[in-house]
């Protein structure tokens, strides 16, 4: 590829063969509830800590992930994991479980993008066979971690957004039947300066913005291309800004754009701007979106998680948001 | 290649074309000190916190190992990076200041080698031509996060070791001179229960173990192929270990071993077990191997840092640590 293009083109296009996803209970109760794999009754999970129960839901999505995909573990080659705790300790937690390879990667709320990315490179340079990619999110480690602990109750501002409790896992194959991953195009850290922590929207639309932009020119391809743009967890304020930021570039999605984050929870007035987390897009993506592209009712996405990368402490030194969203294109190939 | 391999060989295998190395103070007066391109007289580097001290560093090792590639910040299509900052703020907000694509890498102190794994696969695919790969980490940042803030003067244990102040960069390119990245074997996180957070060489050494002795039996190459066999940061106890798990595999490879958490600091008897930490292997690669390697001093290199996987949330909950290890070969080619 030239020079100044972030778009990778895959020559052997990786099969998607097979998807799982697991979540909370709040998000069971959401308009995609019934369409999860498994809904988890309570948020412990008969688990003595909130860390150990998000570890055991990735877990969990692995293995049926494996199982759904109609593969046994030993034909893995490859865990490509990420989560929000801190060092990652659901994913390595998780992965020291099974015989496999690891690869752990951190993007935040975007890092099944880069999963899959690199899952794609290393099955379409024909190095790998089966390599199963995995992120999750759990809404009470990740509000004792980012946030408070629950206990203090602490109210919400009405721009925050409310992580889901959730994994998701998908198989990538170099064979088998299912859309494909056709293409990536890599992000930029953008950084437009916002340094509320409780208004992610607004710090993720322009860095999901400029990843779509570059997506359109370097592909030439339309928005009209693809039957749905689905993007990460803007919610439903930082969704707003991102249509008007695109139409501004002369882009106009607004009719087959989806923002999991805005719809996941429905109109629940509680979850404000709606869910987030490093599970959020993926679970959408391995339930509601494989379902549609397996039926054939869609045939292209462009599936652009996105992901603030700030911490706690970077919040509390006055530092502003920086933000990231890779896209990557699943297509049912004729 | 068939199931079961973890070892990688990369087609058109990226040429090291520059690497740059900074580090801190104590560092500089180790038995390396001059080697390093740059000495930082005091850890706060007239930045206002320890954080933004190591993310200068990280950004001046970038910037810095560019400028040796002889390249410009516009010919680097990406920066693929990790550091032990919950969340990776110190890679996140170094690589807001370039524009490229940014690919972020958890698994602790042997992230350089993930990162130089990734950067392969895409030069090597043809995606990219120029790749920077860098990880750091900073004593005192680390130390507030993972131990106690150092005002508490908290005492070490005989077997702690000491978390280097350092970043490091690398140039990966599809064209040039220098040494080349042929091929890397990725690790599995492998956990032998120990569980004293002050012990990572124990923790780190099997990880280590099981990664060089899956190298040699799937390339079946014999230690004597290598000029050196570096691990990451094992310390001294933790390299002693490795010998013995290495000897009982029968793979004798003591004479070539060097272990850089061991040696970076010398006999500083305070220093304990030697120095850890992301910067620590990769500033002994950028400066003391890779002067060597252009050099020919040495010719090829089985590089092998390690990671120890646990967070403070998982050693409070009674977790083990379980670790990795990942091997990149690097050889000057006749």
């Amino acid at each position: 590829m030239e020079k100044g293009n972030q778009t990778i083109i895959f020559e052997k296009s990786p099969v998607i063969i097979g998807t799982y996803s697991i979540v909370g209970p709040m998000e069971g109760k959401g308009p995609f509830g019934t369409l999860f794999d498994h809904v988890i009754e309570k948020p412990e999970w008969d688990e003595p800590s909130f860390e150990k129960a998000e570890c055991k839901m990735h877990r969990h999505a692995i293995i049926h992930a494996i199982e759904k995909a109609g593969l046994d573990e030993s034909d893995i080659d490859s865990i490509i994991s990420g989560d929000l705790l801190n060092q990652m300790i659901t994913s390595s937690y998780s992965v020291r479980e099974f015989d496999c390879t690891y690869l752990g990667l951190y993007s935040a709320c975007s890092t099944i993008a880069e999963a899959m990315t690199i899952g794609s490179l290393l099955i379409s340079g024909k190095h790998f066979k089966n390599i199963a990619c995995v992120t999750s999110s759990h809404f009470c480690s990740a509000e004792r971690q980012y946030r408070y602990p629950l206990e203090l109750g602490t109210p919400r501002t009405p721009l925050s957004q409310w992580t889901v409790t959730g994994a998701g896992c998908m198989i990538l194959s170099d064979k088998g039947i299912g859309p494909k991953i056709t293409m990536a195009t890599l992000g930029k850290v953008i950084d437009y300066k916002i340094s509320d922590v409780n208004n992610m929207g607004a710090a993720m639309a322009p860095a999901a913005a400029h990843t779509i932009i570059t997506h359109f020119k370097e592909t030439k391809r339309m928005p009209v291309y693809y039957d749905a743009i689905v993007t990460g967890d803007l919610g439903k304020y930082g969704s707003e800004l991102l249509l008007k930021l695109l139409k501004d570039a002369g882009l106009d999605v607004a009719s087959r754009h989806f923002d999991c984050g805005a719809k996941i929870f429905g109109d629940d007035e509680k979850k404000y701007q709606g869910g987030s987390g490093a599970g959020c897009c993926n679970v959408m993506f391995c339930s509601y979106f494989y379902n549609k592209l397996k039926k054939r009712e869609i045939n292209k996405i462009l599936f652009i998680p996105t992901g603030a990368l700030m911490s706690k402490i970077s919040s509390l030194q006055g530092e502003s948001i920086p933000a990231i969203a890779q896209a990557v294109a699943i297509e049912n190939m004729e």
